[in-house]
């Protein structure tokens, strides 16, 4: 006996989310089916409404739904420092803290040439836009310390110092709580690198 | 910032499934709005499709998209051998070694007085209908081998046997392919009493 084929098809989909594996998969359609139909036309109904309702925001690119999210909505955010990262999530992490308090850019993605993604696949023309009017002084590249991360900020200070920008790009160290005897060696040879005087 | 309500309530409703916590909710929603609108439309009318049409046997309680399972409508199946398992999703796990020729009863869960749950609360009444027209002769007990799946099996054996039924327990043991130094002493204990001539 097999699944009920609809069942089946719920299966596969949630599989293609990430971390989610066959057995998972399956315990969460079961799972949901257990509940009772109203579970699952539930979590329909909630993505159908967010599928509508969710999108980006026209300016930054951060998640919103409205036309502008609410850091860009903020009049009290500072519009002469813009922090450009790769993921509409990574807006999230820094607004988390709450330390940040200039505009963002999300670039959807980062230079990655085995993936094929070069600068046109992500929002540097829009970035380039932003830049026009000379209010944003600033920019702090804050992608993630990768291969790809370092790769595209390098290649974003390259196009923006030109232009007359104060390009910084975020801290790379030891993390607040980790110990010395866990660190690898990259992240101990860029610590040293970034020292600071006391 | 925090997320748009839409996302949040979708996160919400991902974490009360199975095996989810708040940080993979959030990965598994950011994942579908990346993708696209399209993506959680998708797995939503996919829920809404398998809310609607798929529920469970009439006869035996399993999962099921006709008013009988694959195995209540199969002439083939033994009528006079009834397996009864706890949960629908048992079934699927007999099906798929496939040397089960009989036919299953769902209880819907297992006896456990510590969350409530009393024989009325299982399909046991069904069960007991099942019985009635003296087609079933054997009945085999494959409650999981736990405390409740245990306590289930007696207590059923206990009302069926003077049915003049033939009632047996799955076997426990050593799972095939284990290795006896990581076996627990429990489960040895009972490997030795379940031994069988050579």
């Amino acid at each position: 006996m097999k699944l009920p084929a609809p069942l089946e098809a719920v299966i596969e989909a949630l599989q293609q989310l990430p971390g989610v594996g066959a057995k998972s998969a399956q315990r969460m359609a079961l799972h949901l089916l257990k509940e009772g139909p109203e579970a699952m036309n539930h979590l329909g109904d909630l993505l159908h409404h967010a599928a509508e309702k969710v999108g980006f925001c026209e300016c930054c690119g951060a998640f919103a739904d409205q036309p502008l999210c609410p850091v860009c909505a903020d009049p009290r955010r500072d519009p002469a420092v813009l922090m450009v990262v790769a993921e509409a999530s990574n807006v999230l992490s820094f607004e988390r803290g709450g330390h940040f308090r200039g505009r963002y850019h999300v670039l959807g993605g980062l230079i990655s040439p085995l993936k094929g993604l070069g600068p046109d696949q992500l929002r540097i023309r829009e970035l380039l836009k932003r830049l026009e009017d000379g209010a944003i002084r600033e920019i702090v590249l804050a992608t993630n310390p990768t291969l790809d991360g370092e790769a595209t900020a390098a290649w974003l200070a390259r196009i923006l110092e030109p232009v007359g920008m104060s390009v910084s790009r975020i801290g790379v160290g030891l993390p607040i709580g980790s110990d010395l005897e866990y660190a690898d060696d990259l992240t101990l040879d860029r610590a040293l690198e970034g020292r600071r005087k006391v």
